[in-house]
């Protein structure tokens, strides 16, 4: 676990935006499929290294996003780690099922390809079966 | 080479923020390593696509950023990808040397490990054989 001294000297190598937020890219820890990029606060940080599931800010719904709190699709956290300029952080995560609200597993799905904007992945599950209908 | 419908087609999907901004991850093509993020404005995404090098916005110097136009540390374009609501891309790269400007192979040479903040990653080169001392 991360004491609270250590998660304060995190937060204090962070430079937060205007807003207080961070992006933070989710990287799966073991295939290294980057999940998606969404966004953290100081709060959001210091939960996911309390609690050791990954948390962030959703700017839509001003709070805190408990990622997987609606589908079950949680991230479990592997390792934290900050860039040099201390403006972007990466997760290294253990994503359970699949990352994307559109069913998909990552986020990154549509990608320009023989000259178009294709999708090169297709939903795994319905997202209805995440959410409900 | 993308023509520039396609890349009009790309920057319509986009979702830039207030400063005409979308960050971009850039990761390694074959490795999957997660070398940096940086900002792109439409002119640096329709000239990464022109010129198959990435060219980033630098918020700092506020122009574009033609990554390794001083080091010579370029990123090859292999793909770029758009996620599900536009507002992040994903450049797959091929890059030379390394991509950190303080002479490390990736941006995130910091993680959480043992309960502390550690470097878990040394420089591979001197930054000043890469910009001069």
């Amino acid at each position: 676990m991360t004491s609270a001294d250590t998660t304060a000297r995190l937060i204090a190598a962070l430079r937060f935006d205007a807003a207080g937020l961070v992006p933070c890219i989710a990287q799966q820890h073991d295939s290294g499929e980057v999940l998606m990029m969404a966004w953290m606060n100081a709060e959001a940080v210091a939960e996911t290294l309390a609690s050791g599931r990954v948390c962030y800010f959703s700017r839509s719904r001003g709070g805190l996003w408990r990622k997987g709190e609606s589908s079950g699709q949680v991230q479990r956290l592997v390792e934290l780690r900050i860039d040099c300029d201390g403006d972007t952080l990466l997760a290294l995560v253990d994503q359970t099922g699949v990352a994307c609200h559109t069913g998909r597993r990552n986020c990154f799905f549509r990608a320009v390809r023989d000259d178009a904007v294709q999708e090169i992945a297709a939903p795994l599950v319905d997202p209805r079966a995440l959410y409900g209908a």
